[in-house]
């Protein structure tokens, strides 16, 4: 009966109709429970690719996979929960300085983090770069933590949406992962159940990101934004330039190394915390979207103010040291001793374009992030990237410095792909703005 | 590795591209060996729903499929061996009528036939309402009763195209059964795997089939002939009018008893042969066209000839007596005493449509066909047809006669059924021609 049913909802999406909610429901209670087979859950997603969803239906799936386990609720605490989503990017580490930034400026921030995969990295790959670091805690010790602390960073148990998880793992082998309700379903129904009442959403666009345009990425964040109005929770979009890396490192290690000294205002690996001026902006007004969301402060502009203040004032430092005695980090273990290569300039001129996806495989290649989720990383295997988009470079001087602990690392392949990467040009180009759009539903 | 190719193979036809003969080969070869999931199979067959498939990539998927299991060869015999496929009607009797015309003509017919589905009737059933009538023979006896009597129609066995069988189930439970490509492939394979050189195709277009139109039933006539020109064999397509029921009965015994009044020339359950011109001319037509390209006859109308003779001078009755014989059919003890309700016409008037679907599906409610392959048949069961397209009808006069065994066959919903299936006008309609268009490659 169920197979009939199922074959039935395949050909209405099949043909351009639109689910009601008990379908919907039908679908994704049935696959849950495997009474809804794959191969039929396979087709459907197929046909949802091609006639998508109207935004009610994506609201209302999102809504089903919410509640397809355990949800959250932080409404017994002061304020409004608040988290942040990025779509993913290269050297994007800018959630271990946003989350202390928000939570010590009076924010709740119940954060679940994922893991890189392909050319864009992942925050639960980076904290466990702290010797000890746990993203595994049970979410009634999350729960506590955020009670107390204010904050804490955790990866996706199994009692949080068990719908996405198994969908998700279908999506990835049939070629059905690109597909706008499908990816916004996904986001929203994980971070609904986070027990979260506002969200900030980090869309990039670029050669790094999964949107190549602006355009494509303002669609999204349209659709994530409906999604969050459609479930009454207050979500504010901003739209990234992803065009070249964020910051100067690359490789989990090396990031905690990059965001501990923009926390600290003390200089890694030699560069001063004005180095990575980028990562500090994006990081702050991130965090003060999220402070001013949060509650704590009455209009955008204190929000960045008080965020501003936190970082600042070393009380973001004091948080995320915190966080790291909570879970487990210690610190002051980390080492930065990995082999290294330098790249030099094969020409004179300007930075003027960056593939940034092929950056981001270049330090996968050397052992930083994984192309399979049940490969192995190195945790101090990375890149850093010494000219920026713009910046003039003479032949022969150093572009990227490449950072690996095991012998065998590919360094060559690594400093071929960071090469082709790379375009320098006489003229100096223009640098797109890093912030490019912001909108609060 | 392979769940990551065939991933890709997905993506490429979801995106639109056309796959190389290598890669249709890994994904039809790979799924009947169970290395392809049958969920990434799912997926695929929806983007082929979705995107199409080119003339090239058809007419390799089918070689692929009939590649996948036995294929038959009867080049040692003379002439080229031809069948007959129709894409399924109501009351569609054609293949009992003139495989024995064009085997008692001279051609080599091997014939393997499906069962009925849904409101369409299907030839194995209708042979099986002939007591011991076996459809089930061994593909050994079945080309050994071609050497001997020059026809055999028997059941799919498992070792003709066991990718098709693999596939169809498939498609049946994930809405891709509406694919031309797939559609084209499926019934093109099987013929082909059964040996022969020459294909007559019937297909049908109106209320009572797959194709509502004839501008449908006209791209589907193409593709298909597209397939048997790259594989070198001769086709003929006659696109015929199903916007009624073919003849007067509906219903595996019934029918067999208006094909055995054709052949004998004798009169059915008081009706003169007359009665059954529609489904005369059409057989006649088909073999016709079978005749010609055996090779027995020179030309199209030297081929329509030469079956009126087969059937005129009694030679096809005597061929049809001897494929009873060769399977176990026991004709002289077939019975048509099953219980009768009468339909009468609730105003005066010209039948000026009929919703032969819902003829066919009335038919079935009464047993004489399945909504699911595993369903029970009830042989005796079905609808005498009393008023035709054209045809005027006064209040009260009988309009159809339902057939059944079953004390309790739902007569009441059967004739609700026809009744709303049949409109009275007061003009005289026009009625559409059964024969609309030939063509041969």
């Amino acid at each position: 009966m169920s197979d009939f049913l199922m074959a039935e909802l395949i050909k209405k999406k099949r043909s351009g109709h639109q689910h009601t909610t008990a379908e919907i429901s039908f679908i994704i209670s049935g696959f849950t429970s495997g009474n809804v087979p794959d191969y039929q859950m396979a087709a459907w997603l197929m046909a949802v690719y091609f006639n998508g969803m109207t935004p009610h239906e994506t609201a209302e799936l999102t809504r089903i996979m919410l509640h397809s386990g355990r949800t959250l609720d932080f409404s017994h605490l002061p304020g409004v929960a608040v988290d942040k989503h990025s779509t993913g990017g290269v050297g994007d580490k800018t959630s271990m300085i946003l989350a202390p930034i928000a939570a010590a400026a009076g924010a709740r921030v119940p954060m679940i983090a994922g893991r890189g995969l392909g050319h864009t990295g992942g925050t639960l790959d980076k904290l466990e770069a702290i010797p000890g670091f746990r993203v595994d805690l049970s979410l009634d010790t999350f729960i506590k933590q955020i009670e107390t602390l204010g904050v804490s960073i955790i990866g996706q148990t199994e009692e949080i949406c068990p719908a996405d998880k198994k969908i998700y793992a279908l999506r990835d082998v049939t070629a059905t992962v690109e597909s706008y309700p499908l990816i916004c379903a996904s986001i929203m129904s994980k971070k609904i159940a986070e027990g979260i009442g506002a969200l900030v959403l980090d869309v990039k666009f670029g050669s790094g990101a999964f949107m190549r345009t602006i355009e494509e990425a303002d669609t999204l964040a349209t659709k994530l934004m409906e999604i969050g109005t459609a479930h009454g929770k207050r979500v504010s979009t901003v739209l990234t330039s992803m065009e070249q890396p964020l910051g100067r490192f690359i490789g989990n290690g090396l990031e905690i190394g990059e965001c501990v000294s923009i926390l600290r205002n003390e200089e890694f690996l030699g560069r001063p915390p004005e180095d990575f001026a980028d990562t500090r902006e994006l990081s702050l007004a991130l965090a003060g979207q999220m402070v001013w969301l949060s509650g704590v402060a009455k209009t955008e502009e204190e929000g960045l103010a008080k965020a501003k203040q936190a970082l600042e004032s070393g009380a973001a430092w004091t948080k995320f040291k915190e966080i790291c005695l909570a879970q487990g980090g210690r610190l002051d273990e980390m080492t930065f001793d990995a082999q290294t290569v330098e790249v030099m300039a094969p020409e004179s001129g300007f930075i003027s374009a960056l593939n940034t996806e092929q950056i981001g495989y270049a330090a996968l290649t050397l052992g930083a992030g994984r192309l399979k989720t049940t490969d192995p990383i190195d945790y101090a295997a990375g890149i850093e990237i010494h000219k920026k988009l713009g910046e003039r470079v003479e032949k022969g001087e150093r572009l990227y410095t490449l950072f690996h602990s095991a012998p065998s690392a590919p360094t060559d392949l690594a400093s071929v792909r960071l090469l082709s990467a790379t375009k320098i040009s006489l003229q100096k180009p223009s640098v797109p703005d890093l912030i490019a759009r912001k909108r609060v539903n």
